[in-house]
């Protein structure tokens, strides 16, 4: 059984922050569970596109406002605690939090973690993200 | 994309009510993201005994304080709001809410959702399970 607590997580290297955004990972393809579990904040004011090719990614906000627009669609839904989205398509996507979102994030396959330490895409996982996101994924 | 919101899912068939606890899935097997998701509430003074032997699961606390019992090791963990557990073992537990405790839960392989309908382990599933918890899961 593996047991963490977030505010530690948060002052370990498994907490990633980038622009528009921070995350603290709970679980990483290391431990074995098949997924990866982040704690994610997304900043008031960001405007933050994202597109993962090769991942699923599963969205709870658990406190915070504001939107997520389906760039293959154009559809805007609105985010608050108790939504959740799940990008089953690879869906492009950019979140535009009105408040600091908090979210709870499911990845399949799981991030290495390595990513956060490469922001050139130079590692193989660095593929599934948007160029703006450059190696990095919430 | 999928996106549902937590108080239809609560009215909905994908909400599990059972001994102890309930549970409101947001995401099952036929979504095709390779893990299902929960938001699972454990009602204060319950005890909640769980063997997952084919599952993975990871959870995190919400709301609420409580403790959770590894019973392979005998090690008590106090869960409050950010504790995070991660079954990577099928961890043989029992969960003790001191309050409502409400918790995001993962799991790998997904939940199908049909084990709340039997309740005598017909489904295949249901070996998932420990005997007292039959053919449901949080």
């Amino acid at each position: 059984m593996i047991v963490r607590k977030l505010p530690e997580i948060r002052k370990s290297d498994r907490n990633v922050v980038s622009k528009g955004w921070e995350s603290a990972r709970l679980l990483l393809k290391d431990d074995g569970m098949g997924f990866s579990f982040h704690v994610t904040t997304l900043y008031a004011g960001a405007e933050i596109e994202m597109h993962y090719t090769n991942h699923l990614e599963a969205v709870l906000v658990l406190k915070g406002t504001g939107t997520i627009e389906d760039l293959g669609t154009g559809k805007v839904h609105r985010l608050a605690p108790g939504v959740m989205y799940a990008l089953n398509a690879h869906d492009h996507h950019i979140v535009r939090p009105k408040t600091d979102i908090v979210t709870a994030c499911v990845f399949n396959p799981p991030v290495t973690g390595r990513e956060v330490h490469d922001e050139n895409g130079a590692y193989p996982a660095a593929a599934d993200m948007a160029p703006r996101e450059a190696a990095l994924s919430p």
